[in-house]
């Protein structure tokens, strides 16, 4: 059959198959992301009691949450441009990608001891721990990514400016960690300026992907 | 290698390459709606009797998810049609389908608030107030995307019999929050109303998007 | 654009195009019943004592679980083939779809239900009753997509097989429900019955699809 | 429609056809593998306490879920090369698939039930035995893959060595079993090997596909 095929048809065919089997990686760490962001919305446990003083004692895990969906979406957007890059699985990939995975998928309990303990230092400690730890093997899978495939030199700096950025976030994470014993809500403050960083739009890497 | 290619095919890949782009944000989108849409489920605490008064006893529960579920399914399907609109992805329509996303996830807490709570005032309100948010979100995203994207008159004309649809539930909606306080049955009547209004098929947009 | 492809080109990006419009209606899918076919596991309430004992107390739980797999199992399986078919979706098969899933939905609360009081007369009726809920739910998304679709004389022979097959599962299902009351136990062969009739493969389809 | 092909791209259709129909098989295995990775999270009880001692008192519980993360992420691994070499799915694909899926969702409640009496003897040969039976499932589908496609030489001999892994890790599992009773630790210690042992990138088959 593979006669039938010109050469560049057969190239076209390859790249078609490599963008599907690259799929499969996106669509399962899609379904996990998509159920880490979508189950920490299970802890907010139903008040037995209506009105307005129920909703307001929620206030605390509500804003937990919102941050962890931020966090999480804010994952999900990087991982999605990190994968434009990839033209190829190989287990390196598969591996690290399922350890960024693990990590985060420790998001919710981290959100939810810290939401449920009004901010108790050490639980607001432990969710910056956890933030460093899901940073870093972020990186771990960008590196990974990096020296399996010949970038060119746009998407080379544009993943180096978001490198900036993770450095950025991992210094705010560590800082927050021994803060969050002198004042849980500078912590939280900090958290918070980290996540609007990284929501201000980073135009270069979707340039960089166009070109 | 890309040498290799004729014009028209390079065309063509790309073409395949967007609505795979496209694809993962309809796929992390399909996924966090799924899960949206089934964990409702999960509330509905098994009775530890059997029996038919067992049974009846979690009508008003059932009533709220059935409720929910068509509420959700609704955005599900409007989703579907804007994003057969969207050519290309970026950073602003990644986020305002993030922040659609967000808010619809809460409508699981919201449903079991009013449905534990046999439909006390401020819970029908809240998720009145609930129904609001999602659809200034709903809102957002496609104007997002409109101001991204050129449009045809005629999909344009079908988005904007959408957007009618829209203003009259958002006033439905807002007249359901006063009106619980009255009487919350009346509220659900409104929701049913406007879900009804929803379920009749635009053939408008169908016919639009084919052309 | 447009000019640059060749007819024949254009009615194959179209086909492409249609294969990943449909995609999205499968793919919301499988994540519905994917969810469903796993949250039941949830239920499985860890024993808090270990050894033997603890784990035989489970069994009728356990053969819940797995009947309903089954089942939830041969749905998607079904699902799979008649998907198949549609080659284009609308708001009819959107909507006949959603109501399917909608009470697959609670197959999970049945299943528990029973699982949870030792087969129950009525709980085992009510068990009968949503299967039956589901069946017709599923022969009214065949009918929807039979009715705008043209189909080839091997297809619809082939899905009248099924829709025979669907006949005896509802005869069956109907008189478990009556059944119910007198011997649970030959309710539960009933089902046992109805699962292996559709575990058997059926050849049809599949060869029907293929030519 | 059909005649305006060349038959080259009939043949290069099917082919597409063929992967996305696949791909649905991968689809719904990836939700449910997916969600069976993430559910055992939600076994993490958040303690109510804050503090070092109360993450401490979890370490059993963590250990556990990171062993089972593991061993759910060998199996997507190797299902994900494994069905590569799918052309066609049949109804044997399906069930023999379904029923590798039904083990693995038991892996949550088995993982829990041994955290959660700290590696009680029979809660960890319960955990082995699992083990095994998902071990013999998933060479249950490989050889009703293998019996329904032509395999290419290079692929034959590196599933071959993927059996030859799998011997060895039914060897540990059931060696777990007994051991458990004697020492869960040195099972537990076993279990970690195997892990380690499928880690252990294996070029052969990437080698195999890519040739």
């Amino acid at each position: 059959m593979q006669i039938l095929f010109s050469k560049s048809q057969i190239v076209f065919l390859k790249k078609i198959e490599n963008e599907m089997n690259k799929n499969r990686l996106e669509a399962f760490s899609d379904g996990v992301i998509a159920i880490i962001i979508t189950i920490m919305v299970l802890e907010f446990k139903v008040p037995h009691e209506s009105g307005l003083k129920a909703l307001i004692s929620l206030l605390p895990t509500f804003f937990c949450y919102a941050l962890s969906f931020i966090f999480i979406g804010i994952y999900w957007g990087n991982h999605h441009h990190l994968l434009h890059v990839v033209k190829h699985v190989n287990s390196g990939i598969m591996w690290s990608n399922l350890n960024l995975l693990f990590w985060l998928s420790l998001v919710p309990f981290a959100t939810n001891w810290m939401g449920e303990n009004n901010f108790a230092a050490s639980t607001v400690a432990c969710y910056a721990v956890l933030l460093n730890i899901c940073g870093i093997s972020y990186t771990i899978l960008q590196q990974t990514i990096m020296s399996c495939h010949q970038l060119s030199p746009e998407i080379l700096s544009a993943l180096k400016k978001q490198s900036r950025k993770g450095i950025f976030s991992l210094v705010g994470y560590t800082s927050a960690i021994p803060l969050a014993f002198v004042s849980p809500i500078l912590s939280e403050i900090l958290f918070v300026l980290v996540a609007i960083m990284w929501i201000i739009p980073d135009k270069n890497i979707e340039r960089a992907i166009k070109e």
